[in-house]
């Protein structure tokens, strides 16, 4: 059982919320604890040996805690997504495969496309797919089936595994810190479209890819997790492409890894990861 | 200040901890923890934002936790280092510089070297140097030089900073857990001598290095921290050499920065490092 | 088209090689030589602009070129592959996805399992599977099948994806540097069984993966590739275990790019890799 | 010797080349090459076995090459730096260690700083300091100073090594490519003033130093060379500027090195570098 809480920082929060667990005669696995002392904001993971009555349990800790307390009670694994894709199969591949062998540590409820390219690829692991076309109307229009589509499924998050289209303000505001996107390079370089063949036009010796929320601003959400890899002078900007695949495919299982894992926990624009 | 603990775990540490804390209003800053569940042991380290009296705090933690634990208690930066060296200087080097612009987190007492090489470089930082020859006798003869040497010093710490001789079990003895020594491959591979050359006819596509405690086991101490960097057919077993001393400068300085800051518990034959 | 070489070294072969070349009117578009001086060895690779009448090329290579000149000349992709497993998913679940979106630069043949746990997932991709069981009589039984299974299909390389049994001298002779392996931990390191389990036990702060060529000699064959990731004492055995999985994962995918692009050359137990 | 050349591209440069070398019977011990086939440009290194004439060669090959040839024919190790500094002493303290020991790859003709902080390490090291103060008056009174005492030197290259003022247009065009700068950040991510500051509001996970060329465009000439390391929530920004120190001072002694060695060509914005 997993425990993750923020609020204010003040004198005592781990006395009082150690003191519960002691009281309730339930042994911490681990404990994280982060103060960023910037913003007077405490952030806490527990991992209990025990399962504990769920509600008991948050209202124990609700009444030794500050008012603004945030306090989430799970139990693994029991994460529910969505898969948004275009064309491009590494990432959704990949999360397939973990998914089919249940080591993602979620449960992919189907699969979105906006176009048909994956649908085999879907079909051949028994997971629905769904084709929503960008090119049947406006923008407002599509998204209204991506939503109505996402509606027939209970989802946690959403999941842009290399989906090529922006999503409006109105869209995510529906699923705040629920959308994880893959970025392809290592942001803020880069941002908007074609990183590679800004990285190749730049001449980095470095690219990468980087898993972030996504916000209204573009490419500046709360970055989960990056990651880099060495290029030179040798590669072209197809050459890029082709190698940060790799990268964006690594990036975006340790992301959902981590979040799956309730270790990202959010706070204005950045998050506090409770990685190893 | 800081508080290191290690004791065998029970149900209650961390909310006995933090409860001492939180009736001395003690602010934690941070706090780490680790149950190593295998041996049923405890570990934590925490940061205070004030400090307090130190034998007060010491006796109300030992009050609360078991009576096999060890609290350590430490306002830094206090500690003392001697650093023993032979020929190669790029270890010294580092070490030199940091202590000459205090971001060591120690001071350097003495160097001591078993040939005269580095004596210049410590009189040119105003370091003392004292020749150790290991030609003048026995090992007994040359260990008990270094002894009488070292114990003109306050000494937490002796660092072998490319010391190329093997020390004794009497030795050894003196100073447990005390000696930190870097070793030039990433171990357990390549242990002994020449790890470059053994790497080079191996045919390894990286090579790396490593910083641990020293036990009477040759290369078989708690290890601290390791790096290595990539290389391949290019490279002879001299331009392996070349690229070791920039990992072992590396990996050494990360150690020292890690055990002066009291980040590294040792348990049994391996070491908890509550790093970032 | 690449041309790939290798024989005695001696003054003028560039110029030979690349005069051959000019002559012909074909383009370099790259070109890479290595010298083992110790071992008075030239190796070459050059990817060429337009493909050339394979059978003139390598004569007049030959005509230009020491006696003991070995030259492969080859137009990609054209390897085939088959792939022995046992019952782990992650690196065949890989493989199977990149052949099946035409990305492994190979086409895999069969997959040979002895167990029937993967033959599932073969069977999603439309690839076919052998169960060969080594419960059925002997290893040299066990290893006839193998072979004779084998022999159904072309296989430029037979890759090891996961395959627990030990192949005697007598199959890996059939195959000489064509049976590539993943190997559980950055060789040297942690030969034989359990290697996580070995680092766990050792305290190490990095574990890794190691691709090989297989030989007579258990996990000593000439590396291609190696990567490791940093761990530390939060993860158990099993932890190790499962992020092992990952770098597995990647470092067979980067062995298996590098051979089949023609870039791993073998001279005793060693490799040129001309990567980037 | 080494030899250096970038010309346009056409069919037979290699063989033109090698066949100079091979007339000569001087030993390629390697050679590199590389063609930018969206430039059209051909860049080779080679590193012979015999010294030889430079000047008989530089024709020999003048006369083979096409007209816009730039050859460029080195005997190692023979540069001679400049180094200018500001306060912080972690780049600087590396190359007065790496030039007192030999192993720079240069000579340090003299340091200039715009502060007197890091006179004390230049004279323990016999190296001699210029204090140009930027408080004397203008911009361009302060870069005549700068001008004159580094005429007082041979100069094959300046190195910025955390040189915090920055160059006009007029003084970077008196070193063009001759000028080195370690930015402190991945470039081209957090250009301009306090990086790592930067960095901590945007929260990456990763954080970097760039090795570069200086142009007329603030932090946008041809990168050299760039690494990473790992952050996370726990480090400040003041953490951050320690930790960046690190792998500042690294990569500006890795683009030393490759520099020094005649590894590194600029061709428009962009470096070809020959590294292993």
């Amino acid at each position: 059982m997993i425990v993750v809480i923020q609020c204010k920082d003040q004198v005592g929060l781990v006395s009082a919320i150690s003191g519960v667990m002691a009281e309730e005669k339930i042994n911490i696995v681990s404990m994280r604890e982060h103060v960023d002392t910037q913003n007077n904001r405490f952030f806490a993971r527990l991992v209990l040996q025990q399962p504990a009555n769920e509600a008991a349990l948050h209202s124990k800790l609700q009444a030794v805690l500050p008012d603004d307390a945030v306090i989430h009670i799970t139990l693994q694994p029991n994460k529910k997504i969505v898969v948004l894709v275009t064309k491009e199969y590494h990432c959704l591949g990949d999360i397939l495969l973990r998914n089919h062998f249940n080591t993602l540590g979620a449960t992919v409820q189907c699969v979105i496309g906006n176009h048909t390219t994956l649908q085999d690829i879907c079909r051949r692991f028994d997971v629905p797919f769904h084709l929503v076309s960008h090119e049947q109307g406006s923008k407002d229009i599509f998204e209204q089936f991506l939503v109505n589509t996402i509606q027939q499924y209970e989802a946690d998050y959403l999941v842009l595994a290399k989906f090529m289209r922006i999503l409006s303000p109105d869209f995510v505001a529906r699923y705040p810190m629920r959308i994880i996107n893959i970025h392809h390079s290592f942001l803020p370089a880069f941002i908007g479209a074609n990183p590679y063949r800004q990285a190749y036009e730049r001449g980095v010796k470095l690219i990468g890819a980087t898993a972030h929320f996504v916000t209204n601003d573009l490419d500046e959400g709360p970055i989960i997790t990056q990651q880099i890899i060495p290029v030179n002078h040798s590669l072209t900007a197809a050459d890029m492409v082709k190698a940060g695949k790799e990268i964006e495919t690594a990036v975006l299982a340790k992301a959902l890894q981590l979040v799956m894992d309730d270790k990202v926990l959010v706070f204005k624009n950045k998050t506090i990861v409770f990685d190893v």
